[in-house]
């Protein structure tokens, strides 16, 4: 049978613009930080993983930029923020503690933040679609101030005050930004929404969806705690088609190609491309040898 | 047969508040002219009929308020505007003229107003959901400002800019703005929504609604010219239930009833509470005569 498998891989699969740049402003500070000499070993840190890819976190800490949870860790002399940024009052406190700060919060989370912090500031009751436990919410959150509200797209909303503002958490999907702007209007006299869903995201979604039409079979690869990787392999279950999510091509079983004529591979916005080219080449290898 | 003819009159039938707070103050004027004795039969006038009933501006009339649509009309001492509202450079001109201006803009009318006004000053692409031809909508449409965009139900949107506010005619159902902001949300960064529309209007065709699945005909009450009245025609021929949209108990022909055991009577924010009656009582001769 020989090459009868084909792959496509997805345009838009791994690193978002806000991804490449924290991983590579932590690649620089690894790398300046080695040719300064520094005694320490360990003076680089990153403020929780860097981005939800377990290889990337392996590669960095290779270079000597570790991940901490412990803002007070007494080795700490250059702290980068991740992309999905941090609670306002963190933020303060690494300035107080007089680290050098490197900011690779992803700009459009950043904006989000500006917005919640807008919405406060104008007396909006605040809504915040996402994940209440992700990260990036967890940030948004302390510029909203302690009445806000978060909903995941299976909530309902609450009985709401009669100005209300919204924000998303930036890899939701449209429709449930829709559903629940829907929604308030029932309630609401003023309704301010700020659509910081990043088009990334979306398009990504969109081209996978599109993929899945054209194939047997769905390779969908990235951090198994990623949440837009996650997402990218329920679309593909919504739409019946089988889906594996791997972090990495050594998790790829040859018995999934059986009957399989054609294969998508997709990524989320955290997955490096050597990691995406590593499956691709995996795949090909068994399309080699004949299914 | 005899009274086998049941009749229901929904509870919300006729004006709202905005109405009957308008007509008030027409009559409070015709009264407050005919008792100072003036001169001049027709001194107070009204810009453009006061609501969109023909029988109350023929009452109206026949106290001494006149409808005209032109300002200048030399015997204007006191002019009425009417619940609709006028377009902002209307109301400048009127003050101008230095006659006596009783402003009967419906205070919700009002607020829209305002809010296009806000909305014009904070630099928002301004959508004004409504019938580009209806006053209360030319009003918002000067406080908006000359790039304002108007949209009806079955329109679509333009192409949006980033930032984007919306506000609607008082009388529109809540479907169609949820229908346009899921649209413009689909485009834009920012959305500022300001949800005019009358709970009343909302609440009248609620109220018709659930009578139309306990009744075999309606009769719709109300001017041939009011929007909310022929809403109120549609909503009911859009669940397949006989509907008849009138004016005065004079239209009604009994051979609608003939089959008819329940009936409702439903009428538009500017039918007056006589003409409900009396259609009511004509319904009730017919049903009495048995059918």
């Amino acid at each position: 049978m020989g090459n009868s498998l084909e792959i496509i891989v997805a345009k838009r699969a791994g690193f978002c613009f806000g991804v490449k740049r924290a991983v590579d402003l932590a690649f620089d500070a690894a790398n300046k930080n080695s040719q300064k000499g520094d005694v320490r070993c360990c003076s680089v840190y990153t403020l929780g993983p860097i981005i939800h890819n377990p290889q990337v976190i392996e590669k960095l800490k290779s270079e000597g930029v570790e991940p901490t949870d412990d803002i007070d860790n007494p080795n700490i002399k250059t702290i980068i923020i991740r992309t999905h940024g941090v609670q306002q009052e963190i933020s303060e406190r690494l300035s107080q503690k007089g680290y050098e700060v490197i900011d690779a919060t992803c700009p459009f989370v950043k904006k989000a933040q500006q917005y919640a912090k807008l919405l406060k500031e104008e007396g909006y009751q605040i809504v915040i679609i996402g994940d209440k436990g992700h990260p990036e919410v967890k940030g948004l959150m302390s510029y909203a101030g302690k009445d806000v509200i978060v909903v995941n797209k299976e909530d309902s909303l609450p009985s709401l005050k009669s100005r209300v503002g919204f924000i998303v958490q930036t890899t939701q999907p449209l429709d449930v930004l829709k559903k629940f702007i829907s929604e308030a209007v029932e309630q609401v006299k003023e309704l301010k929404v700020f659509n910081t869903i990043c088009n990334s995201t979306a398009l990504r979604l969109k081209e996978t969806k599109d993929m899945t039409k054209d194939v047997d079979l769905m390779i969908v690869v990235g951090g198994k705690n990623s949440a837009n990787t996650t997402q990218l392999t329920q679309l593909c279950n919504s739409v019946s088609i089988p889906a594996y999510h791997i972090e990495t091509a050594s998790e790829i079983r040859e018995e999934w190609f059986s009957n399989v004529k054609k294969v998508g591979i997709t990524a989320g916005a955290s997955t490096p491309d050597w990691i995406i080219s590593d499956v691709e080449k995996r795949i090909r290898d068994i399309g080699g040898r004949g299914l």
